[in-house]
């Protein structure tokens, strides 16, 4: 397929790059393409990111019929941009797209799209540390009916936002309630897909929880309400007696690249890392034991977020000391390193933007 | 709040009244009002029914924070326009608003806005026998922001769509795949509201069920794929040695405005009507055993839809030889009667529109 570029004339003036928070500003452009049913994924091109015409009827407003993906470009001090992993962002996202009956889409070629749009918003990309240009891939139904079945035409869109940190409090160790009423998926359910669904679903228990004093919630499953599954909108690692302990991969958690990434450094590294089901008891009784090292959430927009303290069932526990521990540490400091070039690129996981 | 009014003068050609379908036309004019945190809900107003500009980092598309409703006008042989218990709507759609985190709203100030719109369009109500001006509030999430929080602007639309019935099939018997595998909702979840996301998480089994040549799918809970929640976009009845028993209230299925509706009316028949946990199990022994009289979802857009048949586990239970059951024709006929005015409104339930 061939990609149209249609660059504005009228450049926005960039923000104040010290201080960008997260999801502020847009840049300059986007890439579009649409689906029709019949003809398949065309009309992919970069344009003005502008706002589009949309009809009240639109689909995408009714029944969620979306999926998106995030994702983010580095400049590092040599003057390069470099993506991570962006071919699993790619995979997931059509993974996404099947569960919500969205059709497939050609991976490696939005990849090349990805890396043609940051080129030419290469002025964009911020550069302080933990600064970076957040990607945003998202697909949306754009049939005009108010009638539930899947829509015959889709837009896919790529938005950029240069960011700063996710969390107001950076790297340091977060609050995170653990959340025993709400749900935010479960087995059978939308939880492994990136789409609108799951995060409607986790806003309630948020709002509960910050007014609480926490910044995030420690999701636990649908079933049982017994084993973790997710915080916030990261995936969760425990450090207990030395051994890195995740939740298995079971249909109703997020297929996380920073979890993915971090498991396989971490092994490389000679941690013992386990993926299985853990109950939040068991790392209540690890944290009463003395055998509850560290606590950490891994994700996109925040890399390595450190636990300092789980609030379950009218108990406070403290973790590490509240402190950051040297495994989030290391983590967050090898996969940050490789995604701004300081670091060596061991794994292949950097794509060069030229 | 005052209710500003802005007609348009190029009217749309109307479509053939007769072959109506679901969801395809929309009419001149819709109700918009904005809400913007520290103002409240604002700007209330009837206007052209047309596209609007929306910026593609708009939180409704990313994360689903959105609500709906749908309810339906009738205009009966004398003229008159019925709303069936429009405040019933309003006030879901508040239930649902405080599951995802958006404002409450003045539901008898929207019942008032509605009740303006549809006269202004009444031209557009059909009169056909089963088809109607199907009426959809709904509300999005309006902040241009990619991070996972409540947004702090809304917007409020009502759009009209003449309609005719819902399901190809009419009022005749649909084939209903039971749905062992994908889930819908779950306890904790977005179940009771009616939100985009249980939608979303509708679609693939549905598409599963249609290429296995089922007309709809019949949810099973969550947690132990054992006790019937609801069927495609509507709650379901059974009628089992002459009484009727529906699944209860439990959050994660819908409180059906036609549930209620026929719940009471059935009670005032004569019926035993029971609101209770029903297995899967027990209807199909109750197919086996002769005692399953009949079964129909209820909702909105269909009133009652007939269960001819049903698949589990590899076999096909016909349910009243495949036709539509005394039990279901009376309620069908009864609701239906209320709405066009044919039978006398006893409930007190129509709003008519002066």
């Amino acid at each position: 397929m061939e990609l149209k570029i249609e660059l504005r004339k009228d450049l926005k003036e960039k923000p104040d790059m010290s201080n960008l928070g997260f999801g502020n500003y847009y840049t300059d452009h986007m890439f579009v393409m649409d689906y029709t049913d019949g003809i398949g994924w065309h009309d992919a091109r970069i344009v003005p990111n502008e706002p589009f015409m949309m009809n009240p009827a639109c689909m995408v407003l009714h029944y969620g019929q979306t999926t998106f993906e995030g994702l983010k470009a580095y400049k590092g001090k040599n003057g390069q941009i470099r993506l991570f992993r962006p071919e699993k962002n790619m995979e997931r996202l059509n993974r996404s797209n099947d569960r919500v009956c969205i059709p497939q889409f050609d991976g490696p070629f939005v990849v090349e799209a990805i890396k043609k749009l940051v080129k030419i918003e290469e002025e964009w990309i911020p550069t302080e540390p933990g600064t970076s240009l957040y990607i945003r891939p998202f697909v949306i139904a754009m049939d005009n009916h108010v009638g539930v079945h899947p829509s015959h035409t889709y837009r896919f869109f790529v938005i950029l936002s240069p960011v700063g940190s996710y969390y107001a409090e950076g790297i340091n160790p977060v609050k995170i309630y653990v959340e025993d009423t709400y749900c935010r998926a479960v087995r059978g359910g939308l939880g492994f897909a990136k789409t609108a669904a799951n995060y409607a679903a986790s806003l309630k228990a948020q709002e509960v929880a910050a007014e609480r004093g926490y910044t995030q919630v420690l999701w636990l499953d649908g079933i049982e309400k017994k084993y973790i599954e997710e915080v916030g909108t990261m995936n969760v690692m425990f450090v207990i007696n030395g051994e890195v302990i995740t939740p298995e991969i079971n249909g109703s958690i997020l297929e996380g690249i920073t979890r993915m990434s971090s498991i396989e450094l971490l092994r490389k590294a000679g941690y013992k890392v386990t993926e299985r089901k853990i109950s939040i008891q068991e790392v209540v009784d690890a944290a009463k034991n003395g055998t509850l090292n560290e606590a950490f959430g891994t994700g996109t927009a925040a890399v390595i977020s450190p636990i300092g303290e789980l609030y379950f069932e009218g108990e406070s526990i403290v973790v590490n000391n509240g402190e950051i521990g040297p495994v989030s540490h290391t983590i967050y400091d090898t996969i940050t390193g490789i995604q701004s070039g300081e670091k060596e690129d061991e794994m292949g996981w950097v794509t060069i933007v030229e």
